[in-house]
């Protein structure tokens, strides 16, 4: 079996590249770059790739089996900032993929990653099931959900083996802080340098937090135990607060000789107050559940940090 | 009052300059082509501007307190041809009105005409109401929901007064035939050149057909007792099969000496079976209904094209 990671030099790419690698298969990573990403596994290749051009991309995925898209150009701060250069950088990749995906004659799943933490927007249910109302109020969000109808429309006109998995909020180790996503990689930057950790509102925007490891391990399940045309939440079903993060932080730092602050602004009007995801659907048709505990996931995240910025 | 109308020239947007005129107001119409449209009322202004280049938004619509956007570079047939075009040429430039539309400060509306009869996609409740879920299945309806999420956005984060409508078919005097949308005007059409009109299916798909002068009413009733942040259904609640319309239309062309043919071909999946639009919500907050009949509509489209026909 021959797998294809768009994308798979990332955060959550290099988490799925070692277990679909354990699972046996063949895995080819797609990047931008021209260089290697560091810390890839090296039993996979790595190939760059201009995929926003369906030619390339259509020499890149002719011998494989499965895909995964993990490719995306923004993150969902900076999407306010040009919605235009959202869309326009993500939408045209993310059809023609779907397009050279429908040309191959063997493909038996593409996984469509979207967006468990924008597409809903303001929910009115928690947690949040895959049938409640979309309603994204972010530019990310709403690209992300035009993404999924595009590809549940090619599964159901042309049987494109779609599924569609709505990871949460990933956090664990090789997060980068400063980077507008990742709350926790950001608050241990921040205590790393001694700086205050800003809180919009008084504890912050609540957020359901799935370990990468978890993450990786719910969109491999889907792959092997999903089915196509369906959508996968990829949440813990549990909400902390900026502010209970912290809390559960503050005594591993201060175990090292850090100290956290926060100070307080504005709550900001993009920021949905809540999110948190059932994950009943993936556990009933995939087996899956969250396995890392928020404890150890934060504790080996922190030592990592610790220790990059000791050397 | 000074109201723009994007893409006024077109067959709803003449109907609704009408109105518009006839309400009091000053009416600026914006086109792409260099020539007046032809058969605009005389009283309205019309300006060339290309309105994907935010420049030109801005200048033309520097003094307008009201907007009204008809604008749209695809028809939900064509966009399957190629969806990577229908998405560069209308998400753009519709973000983009949003955000110029947002640097005004006295702007009392902008109408954000959405599409009854593809964002809902597979319903499983008739009539539709705006609750009901969004399953697009066309890219043409894909981006007119997209358009909905940036306008709703928009709405949310800084107060722009938007409201959004979604007509389902129209039909009536002036609606071309052979466009890839407007059975109606397609079926006068192939009897007055003495062909077959093709069915796909048995009967059909089944569609929510209202009066041009119905959704231009509607289109105005929105604007002035609508709420901003709402969506708004423009339909009639009665669905009709292409072979209901072709029975109503019997009798009207074989008054003339015409007759009228069908052949069936295979129902496409592309074509959601049935979408009949409910009009409550238009209703209770804007007293709207709609008053043409089917039969007047019909009658007086037939006289129209017969007339030309002959002419």
């Amino acid at each position: 079996m021959r797998t294809c990671v768009i994308g798979g030099g990332g955060f959550i790419g290099k988490y799925l590249v070692k277990l679909l690698l354990a699972s046996g298969r063949d895995v080819l990573v797609l990047g931008r770059r021209s260089e290697r990403p560091l810390d890839l596994s090296t039993n996979a290749y790595y190939k760059p790739c201009d995929y926003a051009d369906k030619n390339n991309l259509r020499k890149c995925l002719v011998d494989c089996d499965e895909i995964v898209d993990l490719a995306y150009a923004t993150v969902p701060q900076t999407s306010f900032e040009n919605p235009i250069f959202d869309l326009q950088a993500n939408l045209p990749p993310s059809v023609a993929l779907l397009e050279v995906a429908n040309e191959l004659n063997n493909l038996r799943c593409l996984i469509v990653t979207s967006s468990g933490g924008t597409v809903y927007g303001l929910s009115q249910v928690l947690p949040i099931t895959e049938e409640c109302a979309t309603q994204p109020i972010s530019p990310y969000g709403i690209t992300k959900l035009a993404i999924e109808r595009y590809a549940l429309m090619f599964h159901l006109l042309s049987d494109l083996p779609v599924i569609i998995v709505r990871p949460s909020n990933a956090f664990g180790l090789g997060q980068k802080p400063f980077t507008g996503q990742g709350f926790i990689a950001t608050a241990m930057g921040k205590v790393l340098k001694n700086e205050p950790v800003t809180i919009f509102g008084e504890n912050g925007t609540i957020r359901d937090y799935v370990h990468v490891k978890d993450i990786a391990l719910g969109i491999l399940c889907a792959m092997d135990r999903g089915e196509a045309g369906e959508i996968y939440n990829i949440g813990s079903g549990i909400g902390r607060s900026n502010r209970d993060v912290l809390e559960e932080m503050r005594p591993i730092v201060e175990g090292s000789g850090f100290s956290i602050r926060s100070n307080n602004a504005q709550p900001r009007g993009f920021d949905v107050p809540t999110n948190v995801l059932s994950y009943e659907k993936l556990l009933k048709h995939a087996n899956w559940q969250p396995e890392v505990s928020f404890d150890t996931g934060i504790c080996e995240m922190w030592e990592g940090m610790l220790s990059n910025f000791k050397s």
